[in-house]
């Protein structure tokens, strides 16, 4: 029968279905109220992300799967508004590009909306044992207060922000997190920055969908500033989380915390990988498939190991090891090793250029995936 | 008659009706253009608000009604995008915690968006005596430059950024009103905090429906800090204004404005309330059904009331009133009074955490009260 | 036939038509998969825009012409959601009250959100020679990474932020743009303000449509201030651009940048215009049409063209020119000219109240022109 000649009713039937269909997808699709939205959001309803060793090998996976959908959607410039009227509150007592950029960019491409606080513009929330009067208020107060207007509090402190007392900036995080009703999530304190874990897994899975027996070496190179432990601590958490065979190459002095590494023992049994320490950098890296030369500070020099904060010992004692660089002399003993850093890297001290912009090197590639991976958390936890 | 065998025709027109039903909801609800809004949104288009004074008691408790409508919106999670594509400027000259996320959230809730502006960021806005060439800007040209751009201008500036001359943060303010083609909102200065009043009444209303004849008492209480008079002042006029039976206690020298007793008095009559004054804390929560016990500071050692700021002489006075804390036995010889603080509190010194985190403080009622009092607000002046 | 009378069916087939027409108009209007766009968002994608002279007149014209269209719009409150889910990122390195306000407002109106990105809550982005290990980074790596998170990096830099070395602001935007994916938009540097000659030219272009052949007078004012050359020196291209009778004046030392005097004769002889110079500003004013009367600062004072930065020497010299300000007397010399200034004008200084606030005024109406001209770029650039 030639289109011509379809009778009247059956056309208007046909275009009624076809109506019915589009509204039903418009509703679906657009309406804030029958929004159809995709089961992973809200699947950890309320958890606090303090640490990726709270989760396990199955859960960190699932986000990463998540990270790779939101990629992609992203990528195809598909809309994810999945966090319609949420606000994620961002206190920053640090500096950051990478993590503000992409927290604030990410709740916004999620539909939701962040508001940046610097804690000067705040009354600045404090521990008990550091309220000042009139400057600060305690973290309680404003962890129940945010509680009821938004739906995250995201927190990065570290450094002189916690007074550099190694533990200090984490216990901060998680006073926040005991009075909070909303999630908590953890933008980098002085032990952890589960963010830029997920992101290095992230692009370790890109390269090796299986990272399982694949050699990671977490090693210290040099800068002339003091840093935190946060990022060497994640990055061997996991690694044996994802059954790495991972090597911690530093200097001696530049120990992580016990704790950290009999998790990563624990890790690493778990999930069937290896955790060695060495002080030798070049040995570290030969045959490696991945090398993370970053710097961090010596715990000696900084309570609870020292009595009092000793920033010029710990510079001091550092300047010995300007020797600890990432060079493609280095990069040449590997197994055609990717090349990571969290950034910012300081160029000319921890790594030479022709690494860090060579083929090799991950670097904006991880910092690109701290887009996703948190947009990844941000749906499983405010949703 | 059974569903099968309705008649083809029949289910063909309710199902034509079922689709027109839902197009004209999704049209009304999600169409920018055809939005149906509530008849409260632009209730009061333009309208200024500084001061729950130059409203009446019907104008506010129509605000609070709608607070209350839009608490529950919040709570169950409702849309409500009444004012898209407007923007709210925030002059932010002091710290905020509760002002700035609860008028952040609140405009971004109601799908609009507020700029946070720091003084420091801007060439800070002046009043004609207070210009700093190059610093500076006259207000009256920032009004008219915002006016331009977005929808409401809300300020707050009391204390240094007033330079402590008691009147002057609520000039800058005028002056803002004065040359603003947009409503201009009152975020606190030195003789008032509207929101804070509507917050606090909303939370007085969810415990007494009828306020009238309650007794509220409004104390001073000891702080090291030097406090503004706002928060006292609004409370004696919102008190009165809806017929309470006001106290307000301080130690001699902390005299409220002239004008705001007058103004409170005036209230009083109209609406059946009382308001009178006492030097006796002790004295003044005997029976009282709330308790609301802030520091401020002594009027004399500022201008106009001294011919310089002597703030070191203000500290010193006042450090002679330490006794004036909310406690336990205090609260004993109420009538089991709901304890109310606008925040921050000085904890172990306006009040003993027993008392703010007790069951019958309102502290963190108040706060959340913020977000749905200025979500009222905003709907209806910038609609 | 009386509506009542109307068959059935026929009521029927009509009332489908109209769903028919709602709803396709309602997927296309509100649908953000099927949003049909209008032809000029990303007419000039990926484009930087730098200064106006990289663009034909035609191509500013067009910039133009969209910049009236979408004052209307917003003058009419019709939705403008062209650039959903896109961020702007914006980084000043001063202050600025009109600049950030209309970038923030305007992609907000248009469905974007932007972050206000102050240097000292990003490691500052520094170029290699300004670069200081800890507390800066490097320009080619904050570029990389933000075109990973989002769709476009404004940037403010002049004067202390620039080290006053003349050029040096705009070697750092050009930077951003050697190394960025995403349009670099140039907010104002030390050599160019290209929004604010679009604002300005748009101004002109509402007062005389053919701008052809009117004398605009770009002249000096005095200012106790030390001002960049952008505002001048945009000003006499896109003056020129548009063929007008281009008259510069300013006392002995002031001179533009010998480039920009070169790219305005080259404009002015390819679009019908003229490009003079005058040391007299009572001679410019006669017969102008235009007047735009502001302050810059003497180059010799300045690397490249002094050894050192002499702030004083720069002040003390242009202290000598107290007499090259605006007046009703001078305004009287006039073809009864619009007065213009980008803002903040010095009142007093550069100009007195009668003639910045008198009829003859565009200076809210530039202030204004930001937002639509902005827009118009960044949905041309970014969509």
């Amino acid at each position: 029968m030639h289109k011509k000649t379809l009778s009247y009713a059956f056309r208007r039937s046909l275009f009624n279905y076809y109506v019915a269909k589009r509204v039903k997808s418009t509703l679906d699709s657009s309406s804030p109220l029958s929004l159809s939205l995709p089961s992973f959001v809200g699947e950890m309803r309320g958890k606090h992300f303090l640490n990726t060793d709270d989760f396990s090998q199955d859960e960190v996976a699932r986000i990463l799967d998540l990270s790779f959908q939101l990629k992609r959607s992203f990528d195809d410039r598909v809309p994810t508004p999945y966090l319609p009227g949420r606000t994620l509150f961002m206190l920053f007592y640090n500096r950051s590009l990478r993590t503000r950029n992409s927290f604030e960019a990410g709740i916004y491409q999620l539909g939701g909306h962040a508001h940046f606080l610097s804690p000067s513009d705040v009354y600045t929330p404090a521990l008990p044992e550091d309220s000042v009067p009139y400057q600060t208020e305690a973290i309680s107060d404003v962890s129940r207060v945010l509680s009821r207007y938004g739906d995250a509090i995201a927190i990065r402190v570290y450094g002189d922000a916690s007074r550099w007392i190694i533990g200090r900036g984490h216990k901060v995080i998680q006073e926040f997190a005991r009075y909070a009703s909303i999630p908590v999530l953890n933008m980098e304190d002085d032990l952890y920055h589960p963010f830029q874990a997920l992101a290095d897994m992230m692009a370790i899975k890109n390269v090796f969908p299986n990272p399982q027996g694949k050699r990671l070496v977490v090693s210290y190179a040099y800068s002339g500033g003091l840093k935190p432990l946060a990022v060497p601590q994640s990055s061997v958490l996991i690694g044996t989380q994802f059954g790495m065979d991972v090597v911690l190459a530093h200097p001696p002095g530049f120990e992580l915390e016990e704790a950290v590494m009999e998790a990563a023992k624990k890790k690493a049994d778990r999930y069937g990988g290896r955790i060695r320490v060495t002080n030798d950098m070049k040995t570290a890296f030969e045959g490696a498939d991945i090398v993370y030369p970053k710097a961090w500070s010596c715990k000696k020099f900084f309570p609870p190991y020292s009595p009092s904060v000793d920033k010029a010992g710990a510079s001091a004692y550092q300047d010995g090891f300007k020797d600890w660089i990432c060079t493609p002399e280095l990069m040449e003993l590997t197994n055609k090793a990717r090349y990571m850093h969290c950034g910012p890297a300081d160029r000319g001290m921890e790594v030479v250029d022709e690494v860090i912009d060579g083929p090799q090197s991950l670097y904006f590639e991880e910092a690109e995936n701290r887009l996703h991976v948190q947009k990844a958390v941000m749906c499983m936890v405010m949703g």
